[in-house]
């Protein structure tokens, strides 16, 4: 069994519209802000790859179902879990949890493939060596 | 067969990212524009609606893929295309051109279903009748 | 006296927050999607500008006023007139204002002062010869 | 002498700009999120104020300077003072800097005044008794 990554965040003004609720499409900035920790803890910072490998991920594809609105000032916690690690991509299962409540509550959940390009060709390339090393690292010591 | 919609936009740094490139989840962004000028079109402007109907529109899902990146400046155009209406959602297949060049290319696509809510409690209603009449008159001038 | 160049816009969910107006950050986008309309007006991309000049421009200060409160489905239009136009720098007062009602209501006001730097070193550099020629063409002509 | 409090930021992608760096109207996002906590550090929530008490902070105007552009994976350290407490309205003086180097470098300052407003008239009314409390005792104990 995986262990999962969790990443904990408020609900700013900024993240909601006049719906009363989060905006959509910011789960998707609270999704990638809980990769980009699971990669810091990893040890790879995304501005320093870009820098000395050339590399840098983007997202290729998404599906995100929404469960529950989100409100302002609700706490949150995303999950990040590793569904399949390719040469080239990974593709993560992801949650985001109203938490703080007398229970959690699911608001969203989704599917995120990334891929590793070329910084300046924005070509595909295979994932480095030393960052993939770590990520299966992560891998086997998260089962 | 169905006419499209199409919605033209232009890409400003506020959409763009580090990478070079549009940040993936402003295409929601995009698609929602173009889904807006669509009802605004068929008589549906969603202020009135929240203020007369007290019910709004709320993305319930989405999925998308990420064809080519979209860069500063671009040109694009966002097509709307009815999949399927209901009495309380209705689906959507949507796609981003760069255009301006040579010929059209894809950016990005996807299915977006939206559910019709209470803007009070939240929870699915009925699209109300005069604008299920609209998007239905809409869709059979469509064809 | 100068011509004002003005740029439509529509307000759409993106654009508002949990307290049901437009999030006040957002007018600093209204506001540069007006300016770069004025600097393509003028023969400018900033695209090209970046890869043939090396150069681009950075908001150095902004000063904003917020007056009234723009709404969902708001049709705006945003104002630009050059206040100073420097050797290495712009400075520009801009109005949002609400069109489509009985008159106009001005919404948000404010001064940006934008600078000339180099894309790589991000240090301020002089606006390109045939950059300034052109905004001060688009100067006098507008006189 | 008051004392200032602190939050501590990350940046992810979605906070930049195809220019490589921070999105400026972000720093306005950044300045919002340690007012909020320095709220929140009070005893202060904003949903449960404008549930029991009817009423919201809007943000009135802001003067804003830009001094080094802020990079991805930055570390952000984002201070908030009170200038002047109003019986209507709060000023605020911010400073973002950056932290993890090897001094702090500061990026961008400026003033930021809000209204207490009606969250259904939106005009302006007097900061609750209990908040302004509250917010006066923090202003004493932090001196």
């Amino acid at each position: 069994m995986q262990a999962v990554f969790h990443w904990p965040l408020r609900v700013y003004y900024e993240d909601t519209d006049t719906g009363g609720v989060v905006f959509y499409a910011n789960y998707l900035k609270f999704f990638e802000r809980a990769r980009t920790e699971w990669l810091r803890a990893a040890g790879v910072e995304q501005q320093s790859l870009a820098v000395s490998d050339k590399v840098m991920f983007v997202v290729k594809s998404t599906a995100i179902d929404y469960h529950l609105p989100g409100l302002l000032d609700d706490q949150i916690s995303v999950s990040v879990v590793v569904k399949k690690l390719g040469r080239a991509s990974v593709e993560f299962d992801q949650q985001a949890w109203r938490i703080g409540g007398v229970e959690p509550q699911l608001l969203c959940s989704g599917s995120i493939r990334v891929g590793c390009v070329d910084t300046q060709s924005l070509r595909p390339v295979g994932i480095p060596a030393h960052v993939l090393a770590r990520l299966g690292q992560s891998h086997v010591l998260a089962q």
